[in-house]
């Protein structure tokens, strides 16, 4: 049921039903996912999956926008008994904002490092081992991981083991209680972000949540608002209060808004109190351009393409406006004091990131990624959690590079990429030039791949490019939890495989991450509904049909019987190979 | 101008004028590019493109379907004066089919070995060399190129060497005189191929002529025809009547027609005569699936999806159905002397290739490219040209084995992919599923890669989709092109990012691989013609706008002047970097 003047997608994804399993350390976390259920004929059990699509998605669920949703972790951040109602409430808000009591460190990672596993821990363990239980035996491990140390299986201890090293982050602000806890590292499932938001140009409020809605529909682990316009804070706070997953932002965009957008105009006073308004608010993650150092800014003036990050641009033109070093950067301790009290983790901002194939993996770039690393140690020492972005447009063969460096350099904190672009000439298809790199950054090691909408370069993205941005980052995800070897990932690529084989069409759109467009595009050559029975389709038609025949050939292989074939090969002195039936060859 | 009444795409590119350039060894040769000119504010030469279309782009060219395109190489075939006319033309035709004189090679293979540099050679040394004179001392080599032997410029003897190593192909059928020659290997910049054809249950010739049109406009390097309907003759006729490209297809599927649909109904005899109805109307390269071996088949009785090639499927089913080695492995010395009287290329089939994740890189498959590197040298003791076809569906960790398998087995002989598709997971795109794969596999060493359209696994391509196929498989040739290291590759993407970074709306259009679509995406949120002159866009607005405010940032560095600052850190102690005006740090 959708009870909401704003009108955003509920419904089920077709033969898709939400179950939850509970904690055992926490009995009160209901984990969601979403089984799929196959034709009786298959005779397989229900498909389980991921399931970053929140309430909404189920349809026992009685939505709105206007009530926002259920607080789930409401009641694990009070039980820790660490935080208290903020007094600096300057917006009417139902839920007065809690922060850290003085001095306590609310972050899961303050947690980790004392040996705690929070219901959130727990929480992302059982949802990371979906069909891990039953892959492994299965399957085995096949896969090259590149040094990740992917286990077997997550148990809620590995997940408090890994935030406290650093490597993994759980974006969870105190103040976003809404939120179904999700993981970032490379030892876990590789996510993905969807950026939506406003811009002066254009766009509402109402459009914003439902891309919200419809991007966490297709898939998306994390959203990043990012508008510009008028009314920021308020359309931030429609998104918080129905957002499932974290919720991130570029703090600085909002800071701008209030100097009427003049970079000069900044300063540290404005830019702290917008982080302590969005923090209250609930925001997840903050990207912060505090790697935009003055001394870097001449390295990018001879690039093809200059500064290509919006934060990072107006952080270069406050530097050189004032002479001075980046606010950012002299001021980080104070924003790690912030993050601490509310659980914001830190995305650094990589605001020198290269915006051609010319400019890649240049001195600017990995001048500013050590700075990076060298702010992931003083958010450490402060319990706060981080994690790193990265490029942008690189070419395939410096794609490695990029991750050694990060790794190198930032000590293993998670990386978050944009793309990367392996190419510049195809604007319109940059979802698809990014895939390529994001595929393949995500296999050497990247935790979160920062999607791109067709409508990269060109404008900003609509109902439609959210939804194909979204599927092509997932596609990108999960090739890359393939070749990493990630247990039980290929679960669904053998079952939508057999349905492929065994002409269960419905099955096939059912497993598929985009269930309508598979099955509007077979409708389209094969309306009828009796042609998704058929043992063929259009490409081929019945007689050229390669799985049709293949039936026919194993058929006829296992009648005619192997052990005659065998014998006749044995007779004519060649070799017969025949797997299938290891018995055969000793008769 | 468009005189036909078979509606096909004419008109040229935006910004795009067709130009030519002569041969030195052969003068009357004419090397078509696609020359696209910048706004004069750019101060720029034109950029010239590689141009796989043919005269449909220029519009001095009158078309008539029904006319043919003009028979540019017929005279350098009877140059050679190593052909006749054939006895058995059976269909009426306005041009006798031509055939090697008794015993004569007409192959390019052929005359490679014997020192010649044909008109084809120098043709497609000059089409390589696309920006590469400009280009070398500009971006310099960057990339790598796994052990490809790239040269920085491309010599008709250079072409003559490749092709005699059997490390290039020129499929150039001596009855396809329409044909723009081009070249096929891995030192030499990556292809893709279009697969068209109608089936049992769908299209029409004339729907098939448009969409070989509409295939090469977008860049398809040569097409497919893998019609299996009725008409195939005369469907496949009008096609190479018209068709710029190379034409290829699997002729088991008319031979299959021959005997109604009943693979077991194959012989010899029916193979052998339409390969030769099929050479005598010019058809460029045959898939051949000879690499099918009766002992084989029962290596893929155990897997997900069986055998997913069509031909493949059939060949295993007449082996099963006879309890006899292929006709197509048997009489494999007898196709070759087909191919070798009209210089068809070989594209030997991978009919065991893996059609999901779970059958990747598996006995099957490799057990057959072993014997594809047996037949490899077959065809080349008889001067055939050779390319050979690869999977298909492989996960990212496993596409480097196909490659260096596929060098070592086959002895460098050019590789061909479908894909590989990255997952199984995502029908409706798997266009991006493939991208992945194939933009990789391209970097690794595969010299052309067969597209995969959003229809794949659900039925046939439309135009829209074989657009989709096309300009998705640019993007990942160039990738390849990109990270190998070509020369020239980078200057397109330079000038786009610096048509971007300059406000120039329309250049980069103009400059991308779909300027159509890349202009319409940006007119959908600012569609006034002021806003092409626009220096910001609608995804972030005038006052975020990364680009405006670099170019400010440039300026501003540039007025207040890269010395005082490096003065001022100097003093400081700190290091300046400043490599954008080398000499001011001295002084």
């Amino acid at each position: 049921m959708n009870a909401t003047t704003v009108p955003v997608t509920t419904t089920a994804l077709p033969a898709s039903r939400k179950v939850h399993t509970s904690g055992v350390l926490h009995p009160d976390i209901k984990v969601p996912m979403r089984a799929i259920t196959l034709h009786p004929s298959a005779r397989e059990p229900d498909v389980f999956v991921y399931d970053s699509s929140g309430p909404y998605t189920d349809p026992r669920v009685n939505i709105s926008i206007e009530q926002g949703l259920p607080r789930i972790r409401e009641r694990w951040i009070r039980a820790r008994n660490d935080v208290e109602s903020s007094s600096s409430v300057k917006f009417p808000t139902r839920h007065a904002p809690l922060r850290a009591k003085a001095g306590a460190a609310v972050t899961q990672l303050a947690y980790a490092r004392a040996g705690i596993i929070t219901p959130e821990m727990e929480f992302v363990a059982i949802r990371e081992n979906v069909g891990r239980s039953r892959a492994v035996p299965a399957n085995g491990r096949d896969g090259n991981s590149w040094g990740a140390n992917v286990p077997e299986y997550v148990t809620p201890e590995f997940v408090r083991s890994e935030i406290a090293a650093g490597r993994a982050i759980i974006p969870a602000n105190i103040n976003h209680p809404e939120s179904e806890p999700m993981i970032i590292g490379r030892n876990f499932l590789v996510k993905i972000n969807a950026n939506i938001g406003n811009s002066a140009v254009t766009s509402s409020m109402a459009e914003e949540v439902d891309k919200m809605v419809w991007a966490i529909r297709w898939g998306a682990d994390t959203v990043m608002d990012l508008s510009t316009g008028r009314n920021i804070h308020n359309i931030r706070e429609w998104i918080l209060r129905n957002a499932p997953v974290p919720i991130g932002t570029v703090p600085i965009y909002q800071a701008l808004e209030k100097v009427d957008g003049v970079a000069e105009a900044l300063t540290w006073e404005i830019f702290r109190d917008t982080l302590i308004e969005q923090a209250e608010q609930g925001v997840d993650y903050f990207t912060i351009h505090a790697g935009v150092r003055l001394q870097y800014i001449p390295l990018t003036a001879n690039r093809v393409t200059g500064i290509v990050s919006r934060g990072g641009s107006i952080m270069a033109k406050w530097c050189l406006a004032h002479h001075k070093e980046s606010f950012l950067y002299e001021h980080f301790e104070e924003i790690c004091d912030i993050c601490r009290a509310y659980d914001v983790s830190f995305s650094l901002g990589d605001g020198l990131r290269p915006g051609s194939i010319a400019d890649a993996n240049d001195a600017a770039q990995f001048a500013e990624l050590r700075t990076l690393g060298e702010l992931t140690k003083i958010a450490w020492s402060r319990d706060c959690q981080v994690m790193i972005e990265g490029p942008g447009h690189v070419p395939m063969h410096k794609i490695k590079e990029n991750m050694d460096e990060q790794l190198k350099h930032c000590s293993e904190a998670p990386f978050y990429t944009l793309g990367p672009l392996t190419t510049d000439i195809a604007p319109g298809y940059d979802h698809i030039t990014s895939a390529i790199g994001a595929a393949m950054i995500g296999w050497f090691g990247t935790a979160m791949l920062c999607y791109v909408t067709p409508k990269e370069h060109l404008g900003l993205p609509n109902r439609d490019d959210v939804k194909t941005g979204v599927i092509t980052y997932k596609i990108a995800a999960h090739a890359a939890d393939l070749a990493k070897g990630h247990p039980g990932a290929r679960d669904r690529d053998d079952a939508i495989s057999r349905a492929r084989f065994d002409f269960r069409w419905e099955d096939q759109f059912n497993l598929s991450l985009d269930p309508d467009t598979a099955c509007a595009f077979h409708d389209e050559t094969m309306p009828r509904e009796a042609h998704k029975l058929a043992h063929f389709c259009s490409m081929c038609g019945p007689k050229f049909c390669s799985m049709r025949i293949s039936h026919e050939v194993q058929a006829a292989a296992r009648e005619s019987g192997m052990n005659e074939m065998a014998l006749k090969f044995r007779e004519r002195g060649e070799i017969y190979i025949d797997p299938a039936q290891p018995e055969a060859s000793a008769s």
